[in-house]
């Protein structure tokens, strides 16, 4: 592909916010001037968008540990991208990551860019996984919020997803016991056969529960990337001292009366916490972290499975796959 | 009173498990023989009984720190009793507490009686509120759990309740501002008038969400002896990194159906947590609690309510009356 800023770049902004799930008229699409840099912006062609859960939240009036998404501006979205202008530290040709947008083409200042270099055995597009957000989240959520212990009973919820695979995959290296909860039979059998966790159970198959009090019986740390009926049943599933880590909640982003739980009372009876935590917390870690991941990456230990669709003015429709469970991969 | 060994005791025993709320036919009372004391137990007379929300727990039959009270087994329940008989290391006449139980006189192992001597400003009584369970609960809760710091906003439920009335005012002491919640005019008055505390909210009155979010707003510590509703209101209220000491949910004990909690999802926006905890987690630190404990009641920082009543047949009426938050002071 050239290296050239065209004139005009297509963007799809936030139209309307969403009640429930996201709706025809929540994104509208339009194609604009590519806007000029200024002394300390560079222009990035965006290659990859990566779709996360996390949108669901950007795109609600709510206080949270980012403002929301306004009416009107582009889609947030982390992404990988090209440098198309020289800046002060980045050059053209430049492979980045930030939060470029669900736009073909950004001006956007060189201080929320980071230039990426694969390390070995690793992909540009590892940034926006075990690289990146994603990678850190699943890192810092099961090692330093969920403090796994060797041989110790570890569920994961959403483990087919882009974080609950990595998740599992770190549990599993540091010795613990991982049983996964996925969606679909395939998935399932993904996470057995080619991620190597000791079980996966599909939740949506009749008498799960009660296989799982039977074969597993009891959790050290849950944890949840779902939230809903899975994390009110996990609840009452807790050792001594169990830890939850709440790293999302899916299950209940597209509704507007959520679900609620009914079994914190094991909380108390097991001196067990719920801990909620976004990895923004661990920011001094972040080396030590992708440094980890890069050899795991080396030594083949962490896999990875992308999947990849093509489109930009799609991204609204792709998103909603994402919460029905329909991707196979990091999105 | 004399310190003679009766031939007969009254006693009170659970005879079936309440499925909501405790019934008629959950405890019986009967006269029984005393049971001669053995080469390690001593015979004691019963002089206080306490009662407690965490005794709806004890009669349930399902997982938890401590395994539930059998059909046929007298009541157990934290007590201060009299010593009528010469032990190994305890002699007749000494005050003791322990688990004696809804009974007039217990035949008990030493090991599971502890001598008090209550310290300068203080009364026998006090063992079972701040220097008893009570008082250790209400002290680790939030000084070890909730990690209170100097001019944090701290949220207390049962605010008026024996640890609830504790734990504000330890909070008080250590320089936070601490709001009160309580279920009548009255104990409201009492907090902020007698106990100093800086704000106090009745909940049974209409609109007392919408003050307490223009006049408090967020919270950093909320010390939590209700579940429920009210736990449900203080996630939507949550500051970043804010801490839920989960210490009880009597909203819930008596419930076969406990009501849900909506708004957990907040735990990830503000990476807060909800711990639950007991006061047995932290014995190695009990004789400093109790240290500073009696010196705040030397001091005069500590105001303490007993709600005495007699009786022990009534015991089962006396306990409904706590759920329904009916008693002024600690029962």
């Amino acid at each position: 592909m050239s290296l050239i800023v065209p004139a005009k770049t297509k963007r799809v902004y936030l139209s309307k916010r969403p009640i429930e799930g996201i709706e025809k008229d929540t994104f509208v699409s339009e194609t604009t001037y590519v806007k000029q840099p200024g002394p300390d912006e560079v222009v990035v062609r965006v290659d990859i968008v990566s779709l996360d859960p996390a949108m669901r939240g950007w795109i609600r009036d709510v206080r949270s540990y980012t403002p929301p998404v306004k009416i009107g501006e582009t889609m947030r979205a982390g992404a990988l991208g090209t440098v198309l202008t020289n800046g002060k530290t980045l050059k053209k040709g430049d492979i980045v990551q930030g939060y470029l947008g669900w736009t073909e083409y950004s001006t956007i200042k060189e201080k929320f860019l980071e230039k990426v270099v694969a390390p070995p055995g690793a992909n540009p597009v590892d940034f926006l996984g075990p690289l990146g957000m994603i990678g850190m989240t699943a890192y810092f959520g099961i090692l330093y919020v969920g403090k796994i212990k060797p041989g110790q009973t570890v569920v994961v919820s959403g483990a087919a997803g882009a974080t609950g695979s990595l998740v599992c995959q770190i549990a599993k290296i540091k010795g613990a016991k991982v049983i996964g909860i996925a969606g679909a039979e395939d998935k399932c059998r993904w996470l057995v056969e080619d991620l190597g966790i000791d079980k996966a159970y599909n939740y949506n198959e009749q008498g799960w529960h009660s296989r799982f009090k039977r074969e597993v019986g009891y959790l050290d740390v849950f944890f949840d990337n779902v939230g809903g009926s899975i994390l009110d049943f996990m609840l009452t599933r807790l050792n001594l001292n169990a830890r939850i880590v709440l790293c999302g909640t899916i299950s209940e982003y597209n509704s507007s009366k959520p679900r609620g739980l009914q079994n914190y009372q094991t909380l108390t009876a097991m001196r067990a916490s719920i801990q909620g935590f976004i990895v923004f917390d661990f920011t001094n870690d972040y080396p030590k972290a992708v440094a980890d991941m890069a050899q795991w990456i080396q030594e083949g230990k962490l896999k990875r499975k992308y999947h990849i669709e093509s489109g930009l003015e799609n991204c609204p429709r792709y998103l909603q796959m994402l919460f029905r469970g329909e991707n196979r991969g990091k999105l």
